[in-house]
């Protein structure tokens, strides 16, 4: 913040002091891109991302690869980063498959189970092949696994939790309803849930929907920690970010450069996640800490795109941060 | 709005019903292209935007063709689009040459007079190339010549109202002090303001500046309007516009596709403006009427695309809108 507040002004905030954000780039950038990259440069932005500052780094997806190609090399990624001490890296996977695979980087990387729901059965069926009813067996057993394997599973996430192209608009009761129908999973296998990550998979979220639900789900579970996950499909992700911020939300996933896209939305042109430099910009100007260095990640973002080979939707790569400026003009 | 509200619902809120969007993207997008855009097509894109609901267009720039060569073919564009009734056509200018110009079609083009200045100097000697006592000295002869010729002047733009890539951050005491400057000009040439337009020029503003401006600016002058022009510069316009929605702004000047730019920031590859799209999809999911059809704006949006020859920042010409989805899934 770079305006003097006067002494004896009165705040009154419900921002957080600190927003704990996981990079999703390298899981969700590479699952959307149209031509292969190699797994060398895969493990270049991994290990680029661990010298920002950034403490959360999704790694890769343990997904089927006939139905995500971009992810065959999931093993190899893992293999190749180098792990820096005081990062969780994570890796995304849906099925006892990936949970299998997963646990043989237990060492590398931090594994945690989800319970991972979708607000709309329409996107259930695209993105896990699953009726609703089916994936909350499969979530029951996937809990299961990870218990008997002494993993923890303390979040529950729920995608398309503000809209879904195949199914419209989704009221926040749904999203309770959705949130309940975990708890009822995670009580009946003893896991104990800390957190709900939300997320807007097809971007319909827009401020008063991230209210209204947040809203919902804090009033019902006021204990329980949220995390959104936005897609910047429609533009509207950073005033939702800030919504959520204003609303004492300390949580994000976004990506470097705004990397990445969901596969089963229909949408292979439409932009990625929220970008992880505007977010952080966002955090600064409103005196929030990440604990990132925006101008090396700007140089990531810079990278991210020479390795996808095209543009990327995030700004700050051409624009540069505000801070840069204000060093040069102050010398 | 799609969430039904309970009756009883007590709702306190600033927004406003409508708001009045002024499209630049002919002027302000074809200043910054790289390669030339032929007078034809400038035309089409006016015509087009003129039967998507705007009620302001800003078509041309009466600027120097030596500094800004993009328009070099003013005139010919104002005499070749097609004026819709009921919509303003306008056309920027700074100096006595650009009104002179202007005045040729003012059958064709609504004439009214701004006082422009800039909360940086270090800007003004960019844009305008005067100092800043030279541009007050020319901004009152400016508004003589529009009064002289029956021109009314009921405006005051300040650009680089939020920081500033030459100057750094700009306190919102030197914005007062700067529409001050312009009022004192008004007072003495006896021009009536009733609007005020704040331009964040080089993408510095953050939604606590834009409280702090906005506030600081109408604790001083309730009476008058406030309109936004804000940059896409770092990604943060749409959150900017979000929080001055929340404080009751109804003007905004924005571009379809998120063209343009300013050719005097020194950052030929930033992003333009705000995106209108983006802008029209915010206020309705605020359930704001803006009278601009959406879909036929985001099929504007994908001329502008191919007029320019590249991709361009807004993200609605490849997601499309979420009414377009409502409809289909609804049928």
């Amino acid at each position: 913040m770079h305006y003097a507040l006067k002494q004896g002004d009165l705040i009154i905030s419900d921002l957080p002091n600190f927003v704990e954000i996981c990079e999703e780039g390298p899981r969700e950038g590479f699952q959307i891109e149209p031509s292969p990259i190699s797994t060398e440069k895969k493990i270049n932005l991994i290990d680029a991302l661990s010298n920002t500052g950034l403490k959360n780094i999704q790694v890769c997806s343990f997904v089927n690869p006939r139905l995500v190609p971009g992810w065959a090399d999931a093993e190899a990624v893992v293999q190749g980063f180098t792990a820096k001490k005081g990062i969780n890296y994570t890796g995304l996977y849906f099925n006892s498959r990936g949970l299998e695979r997963a646990l043989e980087y237990k060492d590398k990387l931090k594994l945690s189970g989800s319970i991972s729901l979708a607000a709309s059965e329409g996107f259930t069926k695209k993105n896990l092949n699953r009726s609703h009813p089916e994936n909350l067996a499969a979530m029951k057993k996937h809990v299961s696994a990870h218990l008997d394997k002494k993993i923890s599973v303390s979040r529950i996430g729920v995608m398309a939790a503000f809209g879904c192209n195949y199914q419209g608009d989704i009221a926040p009761k749904i999203v309770v309803d959705t949130l309940k129908e975990g708890m009822s999973i995670a009580e009946e296998t003893g896991a104990k849930i800390t957190i709900f990550s939300l997320a807007d998979t097809m971007g319909w979220a827009a401020p008063y929907k991230i209210e209204s639900v947040l809203g919902e789900v804090r009033n019902e579970w006021p204990e329980i920690k949220i995390s959104l996950h936005l897609h910047d499909t429609r533009g509207l992700a950073v005033a939702n970010a800030y919504v959520a911020l204003k609303m004492g939300i300390s949580h994000f996933d976004s990506t470097v450069g705004g990397l990445g896209g969901c596969p089963f939305a229909g949408q292979p042109k439409a932009a990625g996640n929220i970008c992880t430099e505007e977010l952080v910009l966002l955090c600064e100007e409103l005196g929030i800490e990440t604990g990132v260095n925006l101008d090396e990640l700007i140089e990531v973002g810079r990278l991210a795109e020479d390795i996808v080979g095209h543009q990327l939707p995030g700004e700050l790569v051409h624009a540069g941060s505000l801070d840069a400026f204000r060093r040069n003009i102050n010398l």
